[in-house]
């Protein structure tokens, strides 16, 4: 069932994009939303179907190197800056490769052997619905008639409550703790030292952000890591990404921007630059995650917050909103880079390329945003990225010491 | 006629690309098919439609800004490395765009004060008709399953006469001479001293290129202009672009050589170097007009050889297959900068920038290609690239004193 | 008297070169030996005697443009990678200007309101003295002659002991504890929790690292992260820097390498490819610290193993050696990002842009090499460098759970 | 006598540098003092002593690896952009090595079979110091502290005469026609025909540029050819190299611009905006000439103008000051491309690759400088640069059509 609405989410959102939308690559940060449906499907059918159904043959023998992402174990594969150049096969062809792997995976699913195996590939292309979001979206913003990709005027967002969520410091678990799917990079569970401190109810809005910027947020080299400042000058950055003048680009096109609603599209270096601006600093990944768990006490509900619905039916284009919890509207860039844990191993085989080998130069990010599919994130999710990149839904919450 | 059987062939062409074919761009150089589609179409509203139908109302507000190339007194434009992310609008509109002009343009073609614009529209779009052809060629060839644009096999050439057209030397008149359209690049009209010369009776093939090759033309740095050398080392460059193996790329796919078959896709670089291994040189494109004139004889035919048939609707794809003519096949190098000729004045106005600003660091390239209308080109004709462009199909005519 | 002496260090290495030796760059992260010279004389100028003499008057207006090196606070400066190209001042005028600063300096070096900026500027001019000596000898490798800045040939190295050092793990205090100096990096102390391991008794040698090499290190994508395999693919980095053949490049010209001696000039990715080869890992900063420090025993001197003589004067070229100590050689990799500790604050001022506004995208080194002046080193001292540099002095020291 | 004073003329201007000068390189255009003072001395070491002293053997037998060029035929040399580096062998290594060749030199200046490769390179050494003249004043030009090669005011300037010089057109002898030295560029002596067309009798001047730049015209893109235009916006280029405010950079540092003296260091895409916005255009190579010639007239004599003292010991730095004669103060531009004669044929050997290899892409100078070496130059001597380039003593004169 998870399986079929995950496909199903996929392919619904290609409904919305012509072949053209679906076929071009705006940086090599981000591929084409085709190259997103075929991809998710190469992950089927290499690591499940090739594997374990005996008689599989292959749907198209070319299709290996032209869509396999970074799996060095798996072989050559295209220049990633060379993906929106793949016209062919067509939409049509790679969608009738997701109906014979969809139908061939009807045998496996029911199998318990395969259970961990089938959760990563679920997971695997629920991350890879967010991208084909994120990039289309890129994608979109770069073209200057600014299309739109849902019609749906976006909903106003209501005001947060303000005030910290304080923690007494102490030795927290963290890492991966329950008997659910998770990446081999949460885990393993291990303990950590905190000292007291607080996290912000509510994520950082549109509105403080535009006072940075009339306070000479961008123009204060004392408010910046080195290489940020480096960055936002030789790039001449002076606003989040998609900002011009009181609009913002969002799946709907160029939309007034809600003062109230969580800022977006900030890279590490702008997170890091406000929260000096505020007297803040951003939170490690252990103390969001010792909230997020809420210690002795219940903590907060990961599939709570805006997030995108698994229902394989979007009827809402992702937009940051403002909730109360602590999921959902933006991804929260921490202050902790992503580096392996104590004792970690990555998994064995070529999926053990999923995760370790990107331990290098990437922040950690918790939580998850309105392009995030339901059900997809948890307490010890690591999301990451490296500190100049922005076009995901990326934010920050502040924290302090007490 | 000439007008509607022009449009007729760009629409043709389209016809055997998809939406997502004709949307995506493979390099700075090249632009997508529908972008030509669209930007020839502007041509005839900014330049015919706008200024002489009192009433005319543009089709669409953007488009002016979305499909002007390089004409800084039409004001801004997108950066030429974004034209393959316009995913919008969308192909079919461009079509409508195409038929909105058409039928408007019904009202100007008659009339005799219009002629030289229409002449110089149709010259125009017959340009942009080869470069729609050479870069989706270009993409194509970036994709590794190697479309195919035509299902056609190519014929099998005929093997050419070899020999001299020698040449006396004196005084020739050289520049457009006639009463019919020329670009305002090919006068005046003026006179040159050329020392006695010939020219060869047929182009260098891929057989001799491959013997080139096999004597180690790429490796012998004494064959090499300083520039020629640096840049195939730095881009490790060792056979015309398109050559892998025994096979080269074709709007067929990927097929075997015909050794006989006129060489193509090569640069000025590699011309000059096998000119120089071959004993010989390239001629001067005084030379080349003078032969083509035929001085007191009846000279050659512009509109013979392997061309482009201009009737609206290819059956064959382009591909440089041999004649007995001087004009077909591939564009021929000559030793000649691109410069103007004396009292050459550009025309006024914004077309004016069509010709006289790229007179600096381009050769001039004599004669017509498969992939050129038939009709489009004259012994005045000076086509013009950079001396590392090779994606035209581009080959040579070796000369030698006599 | 430290003040002195660390003055005539400086300036007794400069007597080894030429002027114009000391005047090159090589690259944007090396400085020019007469840029150090200047720049440390710069940092007494600019933060204690424009300070704290009341009469005192600038050696030359122009000084404070030519030579601040990356302080926002204090203005303009030169582009970073133009310092190579100020023939003017001379090395003679910098030296006068040194002469004035060391006497203007005698006033203030005995007041103990000072003692904090004095020893700050020692160290400072400390770390200088180890940057000119990695600068000079990358500019010198750069030369096909090879030049030697010392004529001494290297002592042979002798072999060290094998083994492990465990720890059990538990709460550990890091960080800067005691009265003496210290940078702002270097604290607050505060507590870390460690699971048991344990660190090699010795650094990994040259020897070991043709082991990796022949066992095909740098071709096995499984030892690699991601950015280091797209890093060596890029550059072609197939052993440490200054290898050639069975040699290396020294002060001393090129030299047969000593297999018994550490490693040196590797980056953190080619240290984190070892460890993984080796089946052990990298050790964090805390793990490294909590060692050096011996708990409830002794623990290791800082000032001990194979570092540069303070004395003004150094007889010996920096060469690694091996030793039994925890400081000396090279700089250990740790898989430590450089972060700031918990209630981390810059120092106030212009000094506070020391440290803090570069913790991003670095790695922390711990111990000290050969060309690290005796005595600067400590437990809570921590160096910092990219990924993938590797032009000073670093080396390895590897790791494991226990 | 001509090689002894040449010799002495490079050694003369090295006494204006401190070592640290002579080493450095401020761009890959341009080439260390030193290196040039280098690489003459390893032109006659290995065109005359090696091949025509029986016993000679190298100074050094690095050397020739060290200052070759660009002569393929003569062996691998070091990049290009590293001869800045070069801080060894010792700028008293180098004058050493000039006095041993000096030396070995007398044995074969008074046998005539030497005669030609004699008069070769002392031209060879004459371009040399003017490159030596240019190359440093770039460098000193990038030190903030704008450092003097020479203390002497340079001295103000007279008023020149307008008007024009007029030719009636017809067929000119162009190339070089006597006994005396001269580049194989030069030749073969051919015809060419000319259409009637004056040259200006002046240079065009400071005062002239500032209005070019009052009127807009680095702002017009009608008076730019493309590349042009792109060039100056990509490097945000508004005025000559070396203007600021009111003043440009000499070898005297700083200086007041003469309103009436010659405009220097203007690329040809300047050159070329300047003519159209002055209504008139360049000259070709071959108008120049033969007005240079005289037709059946005297002609000017190469020698004239202000130029370079050839008597070893230059008391004036080079600065253009503007005279009545044809040869002098500043290269200029025509509007030919660097391309061969016709029947032009590379002379035999190594020394065949002095000019003909670089027959691309780079645009004809006529004329001399006030760098060049009274004697060097001559109505058929080919100056040539890429139109970007504008370090040399380059600026303009205008033509007409009649």
């Amino acid at each position: 069932m998870r399986f079929r609405n995950t496909r199903q989410l996929t392919e619904s959102l290609l409904g919305h994009l012509s072949e053209a939308d679906a076929t071009v690559q705006s940086m090599e940060d981000a591929s084409p939303a085709k190259w997103h449906a075929a991809h998710t499907t190469w992950f089927w059918e290499t690591f499940l179907l090739r594997d374990f159904v005996p008689d599989y043959t292959l749907f198209d023998e070319q299709f290996p190197f032209l869509f396999n992402s970074y799996y060095e174990s798996e072989g050559e594969r295209i220049a990633r800056d060379n993906r929106g150049l793949m016209t062919r096969p067509t939409l049509a062809e790679v969608m009738n490769w997701r109906a014979h792997v969809n139908e061939a995976m009807d045998r496996l699913l029911d199998d318990p052997a395969n259970a961990d195996l089938i959760a990563l590939g679920i997971a695997h292309e629920q991350q890879h619905i967010e991208l084909l979001l994120t990039d289309i979206k890129h994608a979109f913003c770069k073209n200057p008639i600014g299309p739109s990709m849902w019609d749906a005027q976006p909903a106003r967002s209501s005001v947060q409550g303000n005030g910290w969520l304080a923690h007494p410091g102490g030795i927290a678990r963290v890492g991966h703790q329950s008997d659910g799917f998770a990446f081999d990079n949460e885990g393993p569970v291990h303990r950590v030292l905190l000292e007291p401190f607080a996290l912000a109810r509510r994520l950082v809005t549109n509105g403080e952000w535009a006072q940075f910027i009339a306070d000479g947020g961008y123009k204060d080299h004392r408010l910046w890591l080195s290489d940020g400042w480096a960055w936002i000058n030789r790039r001449n950055i002076t606003a989040p990404l998609y900002w011009r003048d009181g609009k913002h680009f969002t799946h709907c096109g160029w939309q007034e921007r809600d003062p109230d609603a969580p800022v977006a599209h900030i890279s590490y270096y702008e997170a890091d630059a406000f929260a000096s601006w505020a007297g803040a600093r951003l939170p490690t990944e252990f103390e969001w995650e010792a909230i997020a768990r809420g210690q002795d006490s219940p903590g907060f509900c990961a599939a709570a917050g805006n997030q995108l619905d698994p229902d394989g039916n979007p009827a809402q284009p992702p937009l940051p909103m403002g909730t109360e919890e602590l999921y959902g509207d933006v991804w929260q860039f921490t202050r902790s880079t992503y580096l392996p844990y104590p004792r970690f191993v990555p998994a064995a085989g070529a999926v053990g390329e999923y995760n370790g080998k990107f331990m290098a130069g990437q922040w950690v990010l918790k939580g998850a945003s309105c392009a995030t599919v339901r059900g997809h994130s948890r307490a010890s999710y690591r999301n990451f990225f490296y500190p100049q990149q922005r076009w995901q839904f990326t934010g920050l919450r502040l924290a302090k010491d007490l």
